[in-house]
């Protein structure tokens, strides 16, 4: 909430009362000087060693470690999120980082391609050409609510954007100002520790969606990262685009994750299922990019005994304290349309909330014919609800999965004599998705080479990246080709006896 | 010309003459045929093997070899272009499609990361992660008017996103309706021979801007390769942008290729660097993307040398035919308009033309203030026409460089002595440009793996790709992760035992 025009403060998420201290709301002012700061620094940023940056990146995490229990404290308190999810959001903080500097430290990500000249080929001789990427610029960095830490001051875009060598510019999130404000110290005392330029980091807070905008529009900015919702992302696209010189803009937006029941797995484990299931959607009170938020199954014995245990398990589940009031607010309503519709049963409902800070989880089914007649019933409702979508046979099911928005997940729960429709699902889902699993859960993201969190729009609002995951560095950089270029004047990854991963003459050497 | 509001006909470029035969105009049903046979034909054509798919490749180059004189005639009649020129463009064009063929094959392009799942991990196991490269869907292509069979039917573009595993729908430029006609019927054979679904070419053709738009327009179209005018890949962007899902623009729009004339080598060959600087500004008459528009140097005795071999060449060039009376008429406005400007000198003139389809060179001169006070001046004029900025000192020539628009070239002519500057210029032209020579010029750009033909905005769409050479395959692909699907249903290249390049681990395997 605004103190007053200059100031803000946090919430204790679980009481809805304002936490000391003031934090000051970052001015356009600030905003120039963050982004001024942040291109006076490109030059020498993108010039480090891989070492340099590989190091800088892993003091962050050192700092973030050092700051302890205070971290933990209030970022629990300001996100209503357990302590021990928050120890664990840490953990893959620091550990996103560290492997970070070893994406940095393989100059694997410079890209290198080496042509050689061909001077007595004929007709024409071939110039030496040599290929490298380069970092975009400085990009500015939206926190989100929901990580307060992975995804917020010190994240996944922060990490990857500076692994490009990228000057990073955050926007925190107001939803948890001394979590960030925390951080942002950290990543200061990082940088001057390391000898970084002082603009490789900015850091802006507020509320209210002007200060966001301010930034999207700086002329220094190159790039933009954003995890939230889907009228943000887009109002920051269009801000991108409408500038001057359009700028990329990486919004992960909005999913609801389809999770398919498939005939066997139901048949022979349709009650474990269901508890499951209740699990991965209450999770967090339901507020991951990667909720289960949309079931699909054929009708049957099977299905009957998967949301009998769903709703069973349903009735047992706390109300849980939400993120902000906002997103509570948004929950409700979402909820609330959902069962307004005519189309719609509501099956079952966890335990009620006090109606201030906390709300329940809920079940909803409808007809496969329903969601073919009416696609917004597909729309995600943040939080901890889901909708079951009981088909007709599996070529209504094929047509729903054909029809339905992009996605960053989906899943598949499967017997071994599921298979040869699974495939056909497969073929499907790979035009829906950017990630498909089976006999998971979506909620849980891994930090590794091999994840993709991301997905066709509006998923995100570019399905050719991922914004968790080594491949994430790749949304900051580009190709710049250096031709006849003197060999004193070449950059040291593109002369003859540098050693990093290359192409030559397009084969690996 | 549009013949009648059903057809149209092909220019003989050099007399302005009507060509037969007349060719139908595509319809609003064509569009809407040819992108449903597209999206149709995807499902079959992206799970071609690499083999398959690089056969077809090398057999559009063989078809295209096969037609002959005919299409050299044609294209050289339609273009004005030269015929050892189109024989040449020929060669490239065919050696593009075997170089994809040849990155078909070798599966890199798949992308294939592999981390194994750590069951026993603490405190969470980790599951077990394959990522692979798919490709985005059908791709419309327009073909470019400078390069009638390397940048259009069956050009880069085309090659790409075919290689990647996308369909094709060409809009054909209306400029060499013969060319491309002949193009697609050997694309056609090529797909009927080697048992590719029909629907993964498609081509369109007619003039006006309406058919292009609504190519863009269709919901079967995942993305889209342009080369042409800023206004022409500005509107598509747009279109693009305002769709219901928008999709990625690869535009190719606009570029003055800066060249930068050092001291030390003005001093000990301005005279040769005049003469080598008028071949590159008039060849192809100036219709080049990368032709240099825009000469930048420190006044002196070196550049007067230069201005005066250059103008002494400049008089003995013919004026030559150029590709379409749009584009003569543009270059005649474009002339004019920077002739007008009572800060432009106007330096030299070719020879003049007939008046009707030829157009004589043009060399202006300004200074290096009236520059910085007038960016306007730098706006491309398509055709053999460019500008010398006679700048005060090195450090205005660097400001100008600093506020340059994105570009896809620079240029350094350098001499030993040059050194220590030149890295200070290439430290600001790597923010500027996609390519950067030393001593050569910027027409004549390789078909290569280091190759770059892209830039920052608005010398492309999008400066993170290029759209010449192999690395722009990857425009047309997006990462899935599979995660612990069974080995059975996982995609051949994510099995175990597939030989294709991957990193296992974040390690190359």
């Amino acid at each position: 909430m605004q103190v007053n025009s200059h100031a803000f403060r946090g919430h204790d998420a679980s009481t809805g009362e304002e936490i000391a201290p003031d934090f000051p709301v970052s001015t356009a002012a600030d905003v120039e000087q963050a982004c001024t700061a942040a291109k006076q620094a490109f030059a020498d940023y993108r010039a480090t060693s891989s070492e340099e940056r590989a190091a800088f990146l892993e003091a962050i995490g050192d700092e973030i470690m050092a700051l302890g229990d205070d971290l933990l404290d209030r970022a629990s308190k300001e996100s209503g999120l357990p302590l021990a999810r928050i120890t664990g959001e840490r953990g893959r903080t620091v550990n996103q980082l560290r492997l970070f500097a070893q994406v940095v430290r393989s100059d694997r990500w410079r890209g290198v391609r080496i042509d050689p000249a061909m001077p007595d080929r004929t007709p024409l001789p071939r110039a030496d050409l040599r290929l490298r990427m380069v970092p975009l610029g400085p990009v500015a960095v939206f926190g989100a609510s929901n990580f307060p830490l992975a995804f917020s001051t010190a994240g996944g875009d922060t990490a990857s954007a500076l692994a490009a060598g990228c000057p990073v510019v955050v926007k925190g999130h107001p939803a948890h100002p001394g979590t960030d404000a925390m951080v942002a110290d950290a990543i200061r005392k990082a940088a001057q520790a390391c000898g970084m330029p002082s603009g490789v980091f900015g850091h802006l807070q507020g509320p209210g969606n002007e200060l966001g905008s301010a930034l999207v529009r700086n002329p220094n900015i190159a790039a933009v990262g954003f995890t939230g919702s889907r009228s943000g992302g887009l109002a920051m696209l269009k801000i991108a685009q409408e500038r001057t010189v359009p700028i990329p803009v990486f919004a992960e937006m909005s999913s609801v994750n389809p999770v398919i029941l498939m005939e066997q797995a139901l048949a022979s484990r349709g009650k474990e299922l269901g508890e499951a299931f209740v699990g991965s959607l209450t999770m967090g009170a339901g507020q991951f990019c990667t909720n289960p938020g949309l079931v699909l199954a054929v009708e049957g014995e099977g299905l009957s005994a998967f949301e009998s245990a769903a709703c069973a398990a349903m009735a047992d589940q706390p109300a849980q304290t939400m993120l902000t009031s906002g997103i509570r607010e948004a929950y409700a309503h979402g909820k609330e349309a959902l069962a307004a519709k005519p189309s719609v049963e509501k099956l079952a409902t966890g335990k009620a909330g006090d109606g201030s800070t906390c709300e329940a989880p809920e079940l909803f089914a409808v007809s496969g014919s329903a969601v073919l007649a009416d696609s917004s019933l597909l729309h995600e409702v943040f939080g901890a609800a889901s909708l079951i979508v009981r088909c007709a046979d599996i070529e209504e099911l094929k047509a729903i999965l054909r029809g339905l928005e992009g996605q960053l997940t989906a899943t598949l729960q499967m017997d071994d004599g599921d298979r040869e429709t699974a495939g056909d699902l497969l073929a499907i889902l790979e035009q829906v998705c950017g990630r498909i699993l089976a006999n998971g859960w979506p909620t849980g993201v891994e930090v590794s080479h091999a994840m993709v969190h991301g997905g066709p729009y509006p998923a995100t609002s570019d399905g050719r990246t991922t914004s968790v995951g080594t491949m994430a560095i790749e949304r900051f950089l580009r190709p710049v080709c250096y031709q006849d270029i003197p060999a004193e004047l070449l950059p040291a990854e593109l002369r003859d006896n540098a050693k990093v991963p290359k192409l030559l003459d397009g084969e690996p050497a």
